[in-house]
């Protein structure tokens, strides 16, 4: 048995605790300052304030003060806090952990590194740290809600460390959380993170068809499909481009899958799909920051840069393109669907 | 402007008359002997009987008898049969249209080879009439209702001939009707025709669901995704193995969205993914032969044979494998979850 810690109680790091609880290690869930309030409502009441969803018997909860003692003798520890978190967790929690003790991130997104390139955040937290900790990340379709309520799951942990990985995927794979191993880093990454301007990409059929015929209806799918397989196309050349391996893809695939089908993504997506500016469509939605606008916008930066030094054609990404003008109000909603006709004869 | 045939009025094969007839061409629709009724039905009320959707002004309708005058001065023909009629179409209708005229087929699938391998259908046409002309066909996520409805739609028209192509393309496509042209024929309608095995397999996590939840309740994802991105891995590697090229992997990957969300293959799986076995959840669909069975017994006999001859390790393939031997009743409902794990470290 295994002692665990995971550093950041938002929902997906909280959901961590159920596949590890789930194969009877000791966990200890310990709270960011922004957690607080979770991490008190999960002790009275053994529940997630935001999930919504029941915890682990045998769980035990920390607020961020008690971090040095929850991290005494634990075998690794996971990262549970979003892109936004990041930096706080490189300052304040990483140089707590001893150096020995490996790191798997449930933090999604890409850095860019400034002159059009991305960083996966497993290589910016080592860069940035300047500490050795052997850091690994997990990518792939899984919302936690569903990894809570223990609906299977697949997922790939990625990072250069074959031991603690194998270590990792022993202590955390259970009948319903399936995880596949690779050392591609920057491919599973950047193809996870890569949905994001895509999730939005597919909505925008999902908007286009409620203005069309009002919401709550049959929804049409040959537009969806038709902007899915262009998304495909994009992300596997983007992909190419970047320097990630091929392999990973699926899991971008699957998770462009799943982000279609719920949550925020979607719901921006479809405001922009129905004619909204990107202003607008984000006061509709009480003006959250979503990651995933934070992570298309710099998918398209990245892309922009390339064309600009003759490395990528943006010809080839009219999606992207699209998507990342929308996001800056830069053009009004006007799917480019003729460009995704090539003439390969 | 173009005189455009289309023989056999079934749903796929009407829909065409739509960005037909929106480019002004003169189109005239032949039914199949099946077909009778629809073709008096459309005649009497413009309306087609079993897609339940207006057919566009200015077409012309004929039973099968006056196919011959119907061909006379046409540019090419749409042929409209389902797999189950091409045989029907090489003996009945192909000879009597002129070798100088291109046929672009809607039919959708493989034929198998006898020796474990699979043949597309325009090679199938070519190989089995022993007539010379251009038989190019469309693969992608179109369903009928969807392009009949003016949805935007993406797909691509494969071929050998060059010329044929553009000249189908020039004619079909219009502002809401995508075409790309390709001349990898089999890597097209493979890739198109593994979704039907695949869509099942997806489906599967649907009934799975519904089983243990209910049906009507809000569905889970993490699982349908996972069966995704399982489905993505095994199409593209078996597309490579039958020596498809994988840029039209993307419209395999789109049709295999789009029937996920609509239709009986979708059923099918569903019940499946219930716990019934195939013959109880054919029955339970009215024992309508399917497309899509016929075809994913296929894909599963050629792997199986490409397996004993040691050409493909059955293991590369675990969700085939089983819809394999779910359809053919060898097996009980046992998503194989743990197979889908790799360690590429």
């Amino acid at each position: 048995m295994k002692t665990i810690v995971i550093i950041g109680a938002g929902m997906m790091g909280s959901a961590m605790s159920i596949p590890a609880r789930a194969n009877g290690h000791t966990v200890r869930l310990v709270g960011t300052p922004l957690d607080r309030e979770i991490i008190d409502h999960a002790r009275k009441t053994g529940r997630h304030l935001k999930m919504d969803r029941q915890l682990p018997d045998g769980l035990s909860y920390h607020q961020f003060e008690d971090v040095k003692d929850a991290l005494k003798g634990c075998d690794f520890v996971i990262c549970g806090v979003s892109s936004f978190g990041v930096d706080w967790f490189i300052q304040e929690a990483l140089p707590l952990i001893d150096e020995n003790i490996p790191v798997l991130m449930v933090t999604k997104g890409l850095w860019h590194d400034g002159q059009g390139g991305l960083v996966a955040f497993p290589d910016y937290v080592k860069k940035n740290s300047g500490l050795r900790h052997s850091v690994c990340a997990i990518g792939g379709p899984c919302t936690s809600y569903e990894l809570a309520d223990k609906n299977h799951s697949y997922v790939a942990f990625c990072g250069e460390d074959e031991k603690a990985l194998s270590m990792m995927k022993a202590a955390l794979k259970t009948d319903f959380y399936h995880i596949s191993l690779t050392k591609d880093v920057f491919g599973l990454e950047c193809a996870v993170a890569l949905k994001n301007a895509y999730a939005l990409a597919v909505s925008l059929a999902v908007g286009l068809h409620e203005k069309a015929h009002g919401p709550g209806g049959v929804l049409a799918y040959n537009p969806q499909a038709a902007l899915f397989a262009q998304s495909v196309k994009e992300m596997k050349r983007l992909l190419a481009l970047l320097g990630g391996g091929e392999d990973n893809l699926i899991f971008g695939a699957g998770d462009l899958y799943v982000t279609v089908f719920g949550g925020r993504t979607r719901k921006l997506g479809a405001l922009l799909g129905q004619g909204y500016g990107i202003d607008e469509a984000l006061k509709m939605l009480s003006g959250v920051t979503l990651e995933s606008v934070v992570i298309a916008g710099r998918t398209h930066d990245a892309l922009f840069q390339m064309a600009e030094s003759g490395k990528a054609r943006l010809e080839d990404f009219p999606l992207l393109t699209h998507i990342g003008q929308l996001l800056k109000g830069e053009t009004k909603l006007n799917i480019p669907w003729e460009a995704f006709e090539e003439d390969r004869i």
